[in-house]
């Protein structure tokens, strides 16, 4: 309730390491009992965060101690890779009893990386009401609506009166622990509308929920991408959804809770293949790791391989003037740079649809006068840096040159290429960044080296 | 309802750039009919994108025609650079009227970059209750709770049995539009406990609310960082969390709705910052474009006059194999490719707080031998290239060589230049790339052309 509470709540990094320590020792001893008070202490997320922290085998052990004490919830909160080695390492048993507490769409993120034969096996140990309600979230594929949503919902008629449903909720057990909507339905549970708890609460009871039913619902479908449902979150201020089959009837609702996992996983995705990486965490293995990256990097080594050929036709040249090879990266970099910082705006532009045909042709013209802005402002200074540093007015004048072309390059690179990818129908952030470089690269060696040639022949 | 809705919902480029070439011809003619019967089959989200594929007069002139037609919602839903510049453009009674609208975190976004007098006058045509709801949020500062919050929210003594809440909020008029929970307070307004309505509405009437609340409310400083507040959002599944002020008062709420816009904010400012753009958007100016970025690319064009000073102590192994300079970018390019994959993991994992002192010794080991592994295939690869191409052993062994020693680096770097940042508490975003590529042009320039002098000599 005060600040102390604020504080706890946001551990820095020390007092969690101080904690991982303790906890390490008290494991590696066996104390049973100190792991038990240690853990008790954490919120469940902050457990989350500790067992993130463990090496693997501690995971496990840590785990296993705790027994009947342990809040099967941080299954949810854990990185996708603990989770998946965790429910690898872990007893059916153990297993079957955390699907059991948990909601159905995190029962679902934990056994959906097991052997078919495992999830069998904990299948056979579910209730007959829990089994049904898993099978029908992973009736649908990974990353889809059907397999975020919740299949516990509130769903009444529209004749029903006020009182009626408020009744229907003090004497109803088997509800959702926490909602912020009911859905009106007909016969075959097409959804007609959402009533708001809010809404409900501050109305007479002998009113009918039709008439304070909100009918212009967004629905999303149990097949849709996940992305996309978050977008439309994201969009439309939802705070929930109802979630349809392919015959318009409902089967669970998406709460924005979610969809905030989902916002922050879809950045991460983004940022990663800006960065030249998959879909990896900080606890994969060195070997996934490596597979992850490597083609990444061969598609880098073919590209980097066009800069060598560009520089051999002027081999001539460079051996008349090393100056020029001494000089010639800064030309490179500079328009890898300009062309890294465009391209960002655009690929982050293009995924939250700021970015379409209409301003297009502004946005590239504005992108094309900041290059030759920046390329004038830039190669000034670069131009009296080769002057003062080799005494030659000629390699000033060609590597300022050189540099207004490849700034005016990176720029159109940086907007067309992500531009041109995502018109293709193919996801800019991944591929973007090794053509706009190799792009940058080329014309840079090509633009240094060529006019260089020409003056000095 | 159906699934032609959710196609609405979400509509392609091209329909919208077609909506958008109808409007502006509509606005050119001056038809006003036109432009409002094409503007009401718009839902808000949608017009807030309209508006920012407008050019800058064409926005105004939309506004201006709308009227007292306009949904002033659409202001919170505009990208920042083109609400301020409306908020420039517009008259002060239209903002006026939008301010009394909107909800007071929005109104507040609305008018922050305004002139001092003009907000005042905006101010000074508010009702009281307006006014002082506003100047609550403006005590604090931009991007922290309490320019975040909603002002309105229910507050209830915790000796009020449930059915006097209910009646209370169905007599009240003055409350939020929709709401989640409702807080319980002593006489000085501290917070005692929230109720979810949920709860509420599943409870008899007789029961106390102090039997009922949840005590274990997170509670947030209104001063605190709006970034900080998203993560214990994210972490702890909150819906919302009620703000405090220095005396421990209750003054306003946090809903999740508003750290969805937050969460992706600093999503884009992580992936702007790794990509060398700071807070800018597309709708910016040219102006403003080249000031936001030229220091960075100052800063780059300072840091890739390292290469050539590396470069230039070589000069006469270059003049004696001019193969040499041909094949040298080959080395330091995979090395900033294999830093930046390392670096944008790093960066992510501790934005997240998923690296921290615990596992930092082992990620950074993983880290190391990913980049021995990354070394050793694409040398061999390299080795090979070079041996076909230049018919040089020599040359084959000294890119070799070179390429393992800078995809250590690289990997080393990645890794421990964010980790450093982050310990002496910089944010490791903005300027982990330059230092990374620094070091892995310099490394690799010095390791290739450094072995082949001795080897040649």
């Amino acid at each position: 309730m005060d600040e102390s509470e604020t504080v706890a709540a946001a551990p820095k990094a020390d007092p969690i390491a101080d904690f991982v320590d303790k906890l390490s020792a008290a494991l590696d001893a066996g104390d049973t009992e100190q792991v038990k008070v240690l853990a008790s202490g954490l919120r469940t997320p902050d457990l989350a965060d500790v067992i993130e922290l463990l090496a693997d085998d501690e995971r496990v052990q840590l785990i296993e101690t705790l027994g009947n004490d342990l809040d099967y919830e941080v299954f949810s909160q854990l990185d996708e890779a603990v989770r998946d080695q965790l429910s690898e390492a872990l007893p059916n048993t153990l297993l079957a009893k955390a699907v059991t507490e948990l909601d159905t769409d995190d029962a679902a993120y934990l056994i959906e990386s097991l052997e078919e034969s495992d999830r069998q096996e904990i299948f056979d140990q579910l209730s007959f009401d829990d089994r049904s309600a898993l099978e029908r979230n992973f009736e649908y594929e990974e990353e889809t609506a059907g397999r975020l949503m919740q299949s516990d919902f509130v769903a009444v008629a529209p004749f029903w009166s006020v009182g009626r449903v408020i009744d229907y909720m003090r004497e109803t057990d088997d509800l959702p622990d926490t909602f912020s909507e009911i859905f009106v339905v007909d016969p075959a549970f097409r959804v007609l509308g959402s009533v708001e708890l809010s809404r409900l609460l501050r109305t007479k009871r002998q009113v009918l929920v039709e008439e304070i039913m909100n009918p212009d619902r967004h629905v999303v479908l149990a097949t849709e991408d996940q992305e996309e449902v978050a977008r439309q979150f994201a969009r439309y201020d939802l705070m929930s959804a109802p979630v349809i089959d392919e015959n318009e009837r409902l089967v669970g609702v998406v709460t924005i809770d979610d969809v905030v996992d989902v916002i922050q996983e879809e950045a991460e995705d983004d940022m990663h293949a800006l960065g030249g990486v998959g879909d990896e965490s900080i606890a994969d293995s060195v070997l996934s790791t490596v597979r992850s990256r490597i083609p990444w990097l061969m598609v880098n080594l073919g590209t980097a391989m066009l800069s060598p050929l560009v520089i051999q036709n002027f081999d001539a040249t460079i051996e008349q003037m090393v100056a020029l090879a001494v000089m010639m990266p800064v030309v490179s970099a500079m328009g890898g740079n300009a062309g890294t910082q465009t391209m960002t705006v655009t690929v982050r532009a293009l995924a939250t649809n700021k970015l379409g045909r209409v301003n297009a042709p502004r946005v590239i013209t504005r992108e094309a006068l900041v290059g030759v802005v920046n390329g004038l402002v830039l190669s000034s200074i670069m131009a009296l840096v080769a002057f003062l540093w080799f005494g030659s007015g000629l390699l000033g004048g060609v590597i300022a040159a050189a540099m207004i072309v490849n700034l005016l390059v990176a720029a159109l690179a940086g907007i067309l290429i992500p531009l041109t990818l995502s018109w293709l129908k193919f996801d800019p952030a991944p591929s973007s960044g090794v053509f706009v470089t190799t792009l940058t690269d080329v014309v840079g060696f090509f633009a240094f080296l060529g006019l260089a040639s020409l003056w000095l022949s």
